[in-house]
């Protein structure tokens, strides 16, 4: 699973645009969790995995389980935000993504998640295991944490 | 359902939170829409339409052909807003929507729209007419236009 | 701090519109947690505080430091739900509302979640006691915690 | 103002996640709009202007002061749209924007819009006409319809 850091962890960069912002001048506290999902989805596409065709071709569906978030500085209109989504645990049905917002200019971290999404049947919504494919190309060469 | 029209227009009251509002201090303008659509959907309902029902179970779906939209003043953060929705033309499968926005405190204008519907089948995307007792139910007395 | 549940604790309806839904057919996850701030900002309402009155007036500002969720039901289209926000803690300047989201019809609960909030100043954001003559207002007659 | 046609005009990429989207399956009909924001806040940033810097160092604010759009086919969860955003007419304090978001996939049309902002002083709300540069970087090499 530290495969993936060593070199260049995955992140997706987000641009901040009025849409986003709320009367108090900064990203409205709860778009982060937008800017979270986008790159979870990043994620999977850079693995090769794109939700849609999941869930019509394999019938596999990701719904939140739960989710945390700890707000650090407020992010502004304009500013460009560089979004992590490390997996740092796979369950059976279970993924864990531990992600991270840093403001790209002055590096400052900005918000911080963890989210648990649980893989189902996309036509009866019963959990499944995750793929052991998808969990090897989601947390590079490790693929044994898949088996437990 | 004729009252309603001579005199007192339907109305859905509206609460602006910091969901709506962007960093300009002020609802952001796109918000505007999601409160005419709320409008619209509970103009449906006090008809007796409820838009999940008529999907399952008459086969039936809205969606939005074109909108227009006129900004006059903006709505602030805890405004409370008035929004209207009334049917001024039924023509085969569509339905047209002169929406108003008012805030309550002053009763000034803020937005203005004409929102255009059509019916169309849920199954197929075909449009389909708006059923006549669907016509005079938003339209008050007049059912005439409903079997041009 | 337990008056408050002693008979019925403040309890905010919300209704379910197509801007909250995704093409999972369900509310979109991040959603709710706009329900749980309509929720919270209608309590203090309730308790006879308006958070733009705050700012202007008072020099006050509510921002989220961290929450928590956990989903356990879908809430799906023209659904009404119940939004419950309880202030289970008051330190210093933190408030920590927990919050429960039950469909009305039914009566499930579909998502909970616990957000902590931090009282600041609107001119400079330094953290600045929850006023005691607040905590009493938003905790029933228990004025002691405050003191903690 | 033919001068940007001839050769490739300006266009964002737009990918769809599920915030996007609604329970019917497609793209909620007013994120379009955010979507048409995102093109003409890049649009004014390819020609050198970022909103912030302007309302902070210009005194300079665009506010929407009425849209319209056509929709013509829907987008769907993880479509990558082209989203266009030519300036058509400048006239005194206000530009007109014409928009059109195409599906990169099919390059088939699926909404067109017309956005009519308006530059006001951002400490007053007035209108004020738009920069004479701001026009040609927006226009091209025409700088003639500025004076109009």
């Amino acid at each position: 699973m530290r495969a993936q850091n060593e070199g260049q962890a995955f992140a997706h960069r987000v641009r901040v645009y009025y849409e986003d912002t709320d009367a108090g001048g900064v990203v409205f506290y709860v778009n982060y969790l937008k800017f979270m999902e986008r790159a979870r989805t990043e994620r999977l596409r850079a693995a090769g995995y794109v939700q849609s065709a999941l869930a019509d071709d394999n019938n596999l569906l990701f719904v939140v389980h739960s989710l945390e978030t700890r707000y650090r500085a407020p992010a502004r209109l304009d500013d460009e935000l560089q979004v992590t989504a490390e997996v740092v645990e796979v369950r059976g049905a279970s993924l864990r993504f531990q992600q991270q917002i840093h403001r790209i200019e002055d590096g400052r971290l900005l918000c911080e998640g963890m989210v648990t999404i649980v893989c189902v049947r996309a036509d009866s919504f019963k959990p499944r295991s995750v793929p052991p494919e998808m969990v090897e190309a989601l947390t590079g060469a490790v693929t044994a944490p898949a088996g437990e």
